[in-house]
């Protein structure tokens, strides 16, 4: 794909259908409830309602797409986990035995998952292997990758986002597997916002206070060789960036391109969405922010894409699990919609003095 | 029920099982994903296992029971609804077609409906007809109920929550419906903290700035009137308090007494739950939070009790939906714990230099 063809991609993407949107405000106002008491559910109902064209929209079938990919950084030592983890991972979410595996399995979604860049040899019925390279290059020392990798991968995500649209995918969420990706998010965000790389860069998946402060100063020596351009999404996301962060800048806009909604799950997909976002500011209104994970930085990162999270329960596992554990509130926002009685038709008084949208 | 057997009863509830809490935690940290990277889930899944006294125990069936009753304070003009819609969402509760019966049926939940002080007759064959009294008093011109009053509906409570173990239910929520409810709720918490009334009173289903001062003025005038004894949890439930509270205070206790989980829904839940852990503190343990609401004063309350809401969705509608919400996650966690895979069976590296519990 030429950056011609992902830009008419871009330029494909519209805005929400206000119409359907304030239909959903008033039908929701007619329930049962104080008007907007339901909170956050009924800005998701009626966000997915102007995503959908439709006031009371189904979804079909859901599924979470866990990219995967390694990163060159991890030679720096920047992960309390070494590299050979994200294959091993991999064939534990082909097996069914990792934690997003068993949270689709509660919340009957389908784990979708992708090896973009993993470095090593996989195979397995229910892989999909898009490999764009064989893991990044170590961007302490050059660039992640090179601009048209980037492409790539980000066309990867594209084509399986409409691919499950066309199988009756109507909900999507973004996961990921990545050792060191942690690393490669952080630094996207401070180029991105131009904040310090010590205010947006924690511990990952669990490492000491000296390996922080190392893995930060690896962070500011891969801004200062690559001196990525903020203004440039491509460019910040080959030269500091990953191929499952790309993947999934792609998932986002190709859910955003056939109007599905797509969940963000924690810090490297809020990462990935935060170039979504660059790359076609109309594919933010797309994305339901799921969880605020316990990594440094993902509040300074959802407050810049302007998503609030339904969920604070600390994690920072990533792999789609924060996102998976929010598919039931945005399935309970439409199940409300459709299912609760009116005012009118349960015989309930309305508040004494007000219109049902008032106070 | 005489104080001193409600008394016995509050002996009777006992610690955590710290035995089986402790190789809950042994087992989560055996699971494919760094030490602690579930965050909540996992404190949740430890929590539950000491409940049980099993780290990998099962729930069964759950429940949410939604007390309805009135208050008399209505009368000062402290809603935006009127009195009426207390029966009335009774009626669709039972009807099915409020938003606790659209969360419950999307969760697979009961919903256990109980007229604990409707200030009207009621009569269905799904209501739990337990009336204590026809609404409580006015509170800003005497006591809500008498001790005795508030002893009885704290014991019906008990008797429901464990008339539900009996049937096999092994989680249990707290939901209400009371229009008048939110001004009782502020007045205890603002006696049992020493919280100036304003600073824990909110705007209930949705009052304009006048009715908020007017009702905070009315809470100062309950607790000038009564002089309420803060030591003493019954006289404050009693003279500021309501009925529904007083049960759920009950259900709290009846689920902790027969070791089952709760889980506690908004602001007027919370009140219930701090009354149940000031009469009993170790109930406390057997609480789960859900939610934090918008209304005013659940921070400061949830704070008080030692509880973390897993959810963050701007709620204010009460009947016990923040908490049925929360049930998938309760149910998550323990999941989790039986169906992950371990580092050992699916061959994943742990992190370097690092005891699996470390960082």
């Amino acid at each position: 794909m030429s950056e011609q063809e992902l830009g008419n991609i871009l330029a494909g993407i519209g805005p929400l259908d206000e119409r359907a949107a304030a239909e959903a405000a008033r039908r929701l106002d007619e329930l049962t409830k104080p008007p907007g008491s339901l909170g956050r559910l009924e800005a998701v109902a009626q966000q997915v309602a102007g995503i959908r064209g439709e006031a009371l929209p189904e979804l079909g079938r859901k599924a979470v797409v866990v990219m995967a990919a390694d990163h060159g950084v991890c030679a720096e030592g920047v992960s309390a986990f070494p590299a050979e983890v994200t294959p091993q991972m991999v064939l534990n979410f082909l097996g069914g035995g990792a934690a997003v595996n068993v949270l689709s399995r509660q919340t009957g979604a389908e784990v979708v998952c992708v090896d973009i860049g993993v470095n090593a040899m996989l195979s397995h019925p229910l892989l999909r292997s898009h490999k764009v390279r064989w893991g990044t290059a170590n961007m302490a020392e050059g660039p992640a990758m090179t601009r048209e990798e980037a492409v790539e991968a980000i066309r990867t995500g594209i084509e399986i986002a409409r691919g499950l649209a066309d199988e009756g995918f109507g909900l999507l969420a973004t996961g990921e597997m990545g050792i060191g990706n942690t690393t490669a998010s952080s630094a996207l965000l401070s180029v991105l916002t131009g904040e310090e790389p010590a205010a947006v860069t924690g511990r990952g998946t669990g490492i000491d206070d000296a390996r922080l402060r190392h893995k930060q100063e690896v962070i500011r020596r891969a801004i200062a060789v690559n001196r990525p351009d903020p203004n440039d999404p491509l460019d910040v996301l080959a030269k500091v960036g990953g191929l499952e962060i790309a993947g999934l800048a792609g998932v986002i806009l190709g859910a955003a391109s056939r109007r599905i909604p797509v969940v963000i799950d924690g810090f490297i997909s809020s990462a990935a969405a935060l170039i979504a976002a660059r790359l076609a500011p109309l594919s933010r209104d797309f994305m339901i922010a799921s969880h605020l994970s316990e990594e440094r930085g993902h509040a300074r990162l959802l407050q810049e894409l302007g998503l609030a999270p339904m969920l604070q329960l600390d994690m920072r596992l990533g792999e789609g699990t924060g996102a998976v554990l929010a598919f039931p509130l945005v399935e309970a926002s439409l199940k409300l919609m459709r299912e609760m009685a009116t005012f009118g038709s349960a015989g309930v008084s309305q508040a004494a003095g007000e219109t049902p949208a008032g106070a």
